[in-house]
């Protein structure tokens, strides 16, 4: 295994031996919710082009946000399903600077 | 200017009568915000066609949230500034009626 | 009216014109949700001493988190009702400042 | 020790194999940031008694809603740390389970 190699900013290792579950086989569903919150930010902006109801574009705002913060908890599902698991399994330092990792991303999440 | 088609309930008057501060001024600064928030949406479908590391996906999307939040401020500022304000020196239930609509519309964005 | 005389740090003149209403006679129904909070508050520290399961004390977290944000979802609506509008009519640089107080106080619970 | 009688279906073992890390550890820890959290919510009962300037009362709430945040995170990292790694390496359906229930858990912080 290459984990080591990559700690934070990295590509994709962690993925690379799980093509059966979770991300690989979400992709397509990932990129559809993406693509509608795309749609949404484009719908945003038409909003305001138009000077609608600040309220009407805040309820906009309001499910856009909730749309992408439902992809994260997806993604980060996959995540502690394959890459913190993986890295926990294998043990060692490694296993704790995952989880730490993801502890942190939690966090921005919360906060944001 | 096609505002009556406003799809829910919000008059729009609130807005004509004050052409020049807050929301209609300040208009191209949200309009250029949100295309980098559309733009961070496309950032995002890349990094998942990608399979980029799912602890870097979540950062960006920490990021877009806390944009669109940056946005979402700017707009209930102008707001409270010009339609809350303007029921507010009107008087009687309207005034009420359109506090309480924005505190409504703050308590979605402290929750989602 | 005394408005002008406390910009932020304050006591309270701007609440005590409005004797009838929000915050004053929402007093005693503020003072028991506090209780409540802090009952709560109490009821963490017996599950973190008895060991409880994390996922449980976590459940309790979010629901004191709701609580504390219907709280401030409350006063601020009260802010407004008051302060804020007080300070609209009135008019001037004071009316401006306390809309941007206000929407700092948001952003900070949005964020928080 | 009373475990049995804990409130909802989740089962203790997960934390008395692990006596010497985490959770345990930093008990001390948690009970202290618990106590200060209780202190800050008689705080606001005294804010509100002697009706101080609602912006301060908002910013005391803030305050606390991130303390609370803040011990949620580091309960939250224990967890992940004992009981979703000693599930996963265990493997099997209660693996994926403590997963799910972990990310649910993460998705009421973030909404609340």
């Amino acid at each position: 295994m290459t984990e080591s190699e990559n700690p934070t900013t990295s590509p994709d290792q962690c993925h690379s031996t799980h093509q059966a579950h979770g991300y690989i086989t979400a992709k397509d569903d990932y990129l559809k919710r993406l693509r509608r919150i795309e749609g949404q930010s484009r719908g945003l902006q038409r909003m305001v082009e138009e000077e609608k109801y600040c309220i009407d574009i805040l309820t906009q705002v309001s499910a856009m946000t909730k749309a992408l913060q439902a992809v994260a908890m997806g993604l980060l599902e996959d995540h502690i399903s394959h890459c913190v698991v993986d890295a926990a399994v294998a043990g060692g330092p490694e296993a704790e600077a995952k989880i730490k990792e993801a502890t942190d991303a939690i966090a921005r999440l919360v906060r944001s």
